[in-house]
């Protein structure tokens, strides 16, 4: 049995007790990006309830086209105006350099991603790069609200960058 | 206050009873790509706990490059070799084309995107799409499972999409 089969079978639990359907927009208006991390449970760090706040996440919670792409249509189409970003530390993204990742590709398949890995050496100063990505966009218009944070996978604790 | 200020103060709780932390790599060797809506608390759904499974998130749950930037940093550093997609029932991407969209962003600023906004008109077909994307892509290289569902927003199960 695969873990994906015993996930599906958790999902089959949690769906005797699931009461729905809540409304498509969020309710509190809130966009978060984060890490696609592990431990960065992104409801249960923040108190967020079901249909409250979009989640949108990747490798080390950077922003890229794929992430305006999402905030744009999370602000245009479904109304959020608050950004919330979260890096973390002990992040997998501060372990390598970009240049190693796509030479050992290179390496394996004879091809190099024409992407950015976008790994980086300190946690504050790629929340700020991200915070300011987000600010130069021009498709990213309704914003009300934008705060950057490193959640600490020791403490639990959410710690502000200042901008 | 601010719904963020809001959020900050339930991670101040959240952060008295937490204890960590876990080791980076996910012990379930499972990555999940999901939409961002904010009815898909996605540990929940799949009963995950901390620390097994990266989550990846944005608008549709669609695959483009940074989801494949995401998945290879995942696969290759961090040691994932399951990959579960999860869309959804009503969800906001069946409710507008890429065409009026840019267009309506174009009138506004000036300024057309220069990336696809993903919409789709039918679930299934696009989670196959999506499907299909990871299987061609050359950097994927290490999935021993590789499947795709449509989460109902009503019920809260997960039904899987033939590949």
């Amino acid at each position: 049995m695969s873990v994906t089969d015993e996930y599906l079978a958790n999902n089959a639990e949690f769906a005797k007790t699931f009461s729905g359907p809540l409304p498509l927009p969020p309710s509190r208006h809130v966009a978060v990006v984060a890490c696609m991390d592990a431990r960065l449970d992104v409801y249960r760090i923040l108190g967020l309830d079901d249909g409250e706040a979009h989640v949108i996440r990747n490798a080390g919670g950077v922003i890229t086209d794929d992430e305006i792409r999402s905030l744009a249509i999370s602000q245009r189409l479904l109304g959020t105006t608050e950004i919330i970003l979260i890096h973390h530390t002990d992040c997998g993204m501060l372990t390598f350099t970009d240049d190693e990742f796509k030479r050992e590709i290179q390496n394996e398949i004879g091809q190099k991603p024409n992407w950015a890995a976008e790994s980086f050496t300190d946690l504050d100063e790629d929340v700020r790069q991200s915070l300011n990505r987000i600010r130069n966009s021009p498709f990213i218009t309704k914003t009300s609200s934008l705060r950057g944070f490193v959640f600490d996978v020791a403490t639990g604790k959410l710690n502000e960058v200042a901008a």
